[in-house]
């Protein structure tokens, strides 16, 4: 079974269902000019870049072909997570001439959107290099994606946040007012919760990061604090717990806020505002 | 069963998948706080536009908390397509406080990703207003999600090309290579597809345009051609067959294109390199 | 990934699912004589004509053994389409005897089934040969068996109408009533079907069919009207939109109204109500 | 849930599918007039028999539109196995019209194939009236639908072979090869299969009746033996076992195999050879 | 296609259904370690009885790594059905790293709980060696697990009840006031279920199976009675119905109620309360 | 939508599932019985414990009626996790006597599981009342069922390791092996999965457990250690990692292993070797 690193089930459901959702009666197209001898043309093409990036997704891109032509072969040129320029090829592709027809789309509707999450991951990761700081993702990713999405988010250099609401606990505004507080909270949660899980709590000023601590949250989040307020709770913290730093992260402040000294940065764009990389293939 | 605009069915199994997505053991933080009496709490919420935009899928996410909380209550303050600016609040919304934190991201990842197609389609379509020309998407969609993404760009004002493989006959190099000709292709095709269908052949210059009108194509899509030469294929047509441009629209293009007189311009812009409009939902 | 004219995935899983509606939970009488080592046991059968007929499906029988035995091996005798008499031999098969009697009832009621499409399509197309009319199905189909329906349609030299209600526009009385109107109803379908879909209006009267030209409607359904009134809407309509025969279609009239000009003629009974070909499975 | 006889689980399923089936992408025609308004829309309908038969699958039809407007109102006026003549009001339906106009098709496809297996069944039974026999179905039902087929055998007065290979033991010729002789296959049987479970044989000729009876089979399938060889057989047999006609068994022939006095007869006609029961629905 | 005795659609879908419970993101920690060179790492594992019993599930345990990896290599040092000591090896492996970590769990949940019902029914069994008696299950299985459950129960020496509500008919005390006594019950029922379904009644004393003996049950279940109670009932039905003992049936009074001379004994302990046979695997 | 503590979607799935296996065609017995007029006969019934336990899972037999008939009432006189003794009653019901009948086995099959669960969960941590540990689960569960046994142990007093292989990391000899030591393996798997899960550390001698600790681990497992090696890790770890003790723990080692100061106390046989607790239904 294939295997994306670790993701086999997922991905084979995600090109299953986008094939079928591209082709519930077949491609009437193709099937009208190859009809039922269509084993007979086989093709090869080669998938290139378009502009610069960071490519990933080509064991998915190959995944929807061989799901198609289980003969069909692809050759990668460069390696997941690799830079391209504009022109370069980055796999060659032998298949029946109707496969290759049928999966274009799907498969460079994938591979353009995880390589657009990777170039962009890999830029924010550019701007903080050298200094101690993890970029991690958010759950604001695509619906049936996610998996996807944050592989790509790692291929880019970045780091995951959780996966989802049942494998990280994070106690916000509304579960503390619930609970009565933080200290309320973070303990209903720590006794429920797996002990393999780090509790992290949303903290919008110092009094909320000082009884987040002193409630021995494993993580504190400094939700939307200027830098100012950043660098003096991470001082205050001083390690006692991992300090994440979120709200309206882009690549322009992404590095002053890394130099706040704050462990982790989490930012939505990487995933909910993704412009695919562009690029083509072509039959030859 | 749910509709919204004809795509119930898809939009339920959508918002269940997305949710299983999020959540396939539970919410652990809000099942901590909130328990077994987590039906006691009852919120009020509202969804808040935080950018100027269009909003679109206003039912997907009352559906989403819907299928979460039976006795939830979604009251729009917009119309979907409507326009509004930062700060402008969207909707109202009153249900289990459980059921709110368990929705909200799933209902904005949904909301925010559609309104953002309907935000890019309007400015589109503003700078070709009052021009006869129709704005397309593409199959450059999210794989799943297909239904959703064209069902945007058409509350953006755009229009839809056709849904998939199974239902537009579209002839490319490959296919005229492989039949021989493009007068071949369209025969074969013709002879083939479904009589309500509309054929569509790519002409990549004059040649291919005469070609291609000669053989009875529906519809000619002049691909990746400059100014001049669109023009030039949209007079020698004469509106003996639609014509439709496509290749690197973009919002800077898209008026000296419309201006060439063709019928329909696509766009896979609108719906690959989507960036979210930024929502918030705020429990109060 | 098998592909029957471009519906493997549908395919496979109405195979699938027909198998597992026929073991739930394994076949107890074969279980009980082959037990655990029925690997061993390899038979050869032959799949036999017991009527004179058009065979259908053979692709889709095939794959019933390889899901159920991949190193099953299945022969064709004569091809996909072709005519065949009673006594003739089909298809060799040999395989694992547990898996020929496991997928005997499955692949022959599918087979029989496209089979019986193919035959009746194929005498009603004997009837009007030599006439410049095409003959189409309709959407009275099994349901969940629609695309193999149509497919045995074509095979039989039939034509497909449209595939379902997303990707054809018929205007029906009902639109028109509620719209005010066949011009309305018209311009109301095309400013929101993409471009790539033909508009049809049914009319019943010569009224309704110069209303239809006039609103530019692609295809005038002529439904259920006499011989006589369809004459004359053919010439009325003089090649200005494609015309389509619709109602009581049966093999005794179909000569008759193709006579009358029409372009289509579209008959439920193809796929409604089909009589299965006697076809036979006999292990040897 | 819905509960169609016990098989509200598998109805819905078959109804959803071909829903989906019927509009993967909607309903372009019916979203074009009546849009997101389509709600305000309420519209009256009558289902109506176009010929004389016996009417089976109301609560199906019911069902369809119920999954589509929550609110619909369907009214039958005849009962689930009542005859009704050519003109008859089946029920009366109340509905949102874009529902109305959505269903019609699913909900026709299904009542009218049921009621024509109803049809097909009473005819046979009305030709065996008064004789102490029954008629069964078979396993040639077409893939899918087998639950609501043998529903209609039974609502049509006929009685029901086993559901599938899971649920009945029936040794056939390559059973008893494979097992060496009847004796032998009819003790591995009995051996593995459920005690609640019958054993039936089938056997050609009076020498394999007698094994079977002499192994202790429940029942005893005469297959394909002419009249006198049955009537032979059930003396012999004299009640000892079970017997069942099965072969070529049509309207003509089922009498004079019922005088044999066989305690079944199956006929596998009523299922793969179905003519629909011609059934309309017209908004009013 | 994978066939444990003819369970293979349904072991197929519960291994995948397993694996994606246990992997719904991969394995965090194994995907960590091998990344995407997990393919080079190969390793030998052996699975290894750690205590006595009856092993039971090997091709179920095989097919798990079969879909992790489809070279891996599963040889089998013991037989389906076959007893084992503590300390003896059960299987080799060899395969993929990542794979045998990553299947491991779900390989051992299904083996362990399959030769716990094994080993249970063997010892069941053994108790009442020698006499005319079979040892039955029921239908108190674990949701979803019931094929293999059942087939566990086989492989022990035991024989399968009912598969569940559609293929086997029990007459119980609801089911008789609702019919009005036993006798108008079996004859609703017989009218009703395939003739090739035997009828069971429920009684609970002498009077209830004098009524169900004349009614004509082809079993006759002794629902709690004590053991002077079962011999008089076996007494008296004197081999006219098959007789079964059901109600607090365990490893103590299985004889006794064996030498009542009953033909079944029904045991929902074999599937209630399993102890799981401790199997472990340890890669070498 | 139905919400046991987060599980809705999940539970819902399970039970439909279950309904599915249990009726691939209905209840044959009660459908002949009550037939179409199913909905006239309504009956109450109640639900007792048979032995002394700890109830858990009344939300899901609930939901298990609830889906069969919408309008049943089920009533529970004991709370979720309350003790019960034989002869109480859980619940009383009322319902469609039909729906009562079909759903009876399903309800019962998970609640006497899940009670099973909770029952003995509570055993295990009455015997470690007073000390400062926490008693796990591990992923040692049913396939199918992981959810509804671990909130079982829950409810049972216990607590939950990791949910599966995707959201905590844990680290065992392989890893170890592959990585080139301990302190290798805790890096390359901190650098790699979420910042917010605790890496756990498998340790069978003391020299791992130093390696551990030094290389960060956040939880140390002290693997098939004897009690005095387990004191003599929880002193030197100190407190500075959490420490969890595993293998073969049962009823009458918890308090001894409890008593060493370890943190977690995890126990398979929680989940895997579950003796479902006695409960019965009754139509009164």
């Amino acid at each position: 079974m294939f295997d994306i690193a670790g993701y086999g089930f997922t991905v084979d459901r995600i090109i299953l269902d986008a094939l079928k959702e591209d082709m519930p009666a077949g491609d009437i197209t193709t099937d009208a000019i190859f009809g039922d001898d269509s084993s007979v043309s086989v093709s090869d093409a080669v998938i290139k870049a378009k502009e610069d990036g960071v490519i990933c997704g080509l064991g998915v891109a190959e995944r929807v072909f061989e799901l198609l032509d289980g003969d069909s072969l692809f050759t990668c040129r460069v390696k997941e997570g690799e830079k391209v320029r504009a022109g370069d090829i980055v796999a060659d592709l032998r298949g029946m001439t109707s496969a290759l027809l049928k999966g274009e789309r799907t498969a460079l509707n994938l591979l353009q959107r995880m390589s657009g999450i990777a170039t962009m991951t890999r830029a924010f990761c550019e701007k903080i290099d050298g200094l101690p700081v993890k970029l991690a993702d958010t759950r604001k990713t695509t619906p049936g994606l996610r998996a996807l999405e944050k592989y790509a988010v790692r291929v880019g250099g970045g780091s995951n946040h959780r996966f989802c609401l049942s494998d990280g606990a994070m106690i916000k505004d509304n579960h503390i007012k619930a609970a009565g507080g933080i200290t309320a909270a973070v303990e209903m949660v720590r006794k429920q919760v797996p002990h393999t899980v780090k509790i992290e709590v949303e903290a919008g000023n110092m009094e909320q990061v000082r009884e987040a601590l002193a409630a021995g949250a494993d993580i504190i989040m400094l939700d939307n604090m200027d830098l100012k307020a950043m660098k003096e709770a991470v001082v205050f913290i001083g390690g006692r717990a991992l300090t994440e730093a979120s709200g309206n992260v882009d690549e322009n402040r992404v590095r002053d806020i890394a130099e706040t000294g704050v462990d982790i940065i989490s930012a939505g764009k990487l995933t909910h505002s993704v412009k695919s990389l562009d690029i083509s293939m072509k039959i030859i």
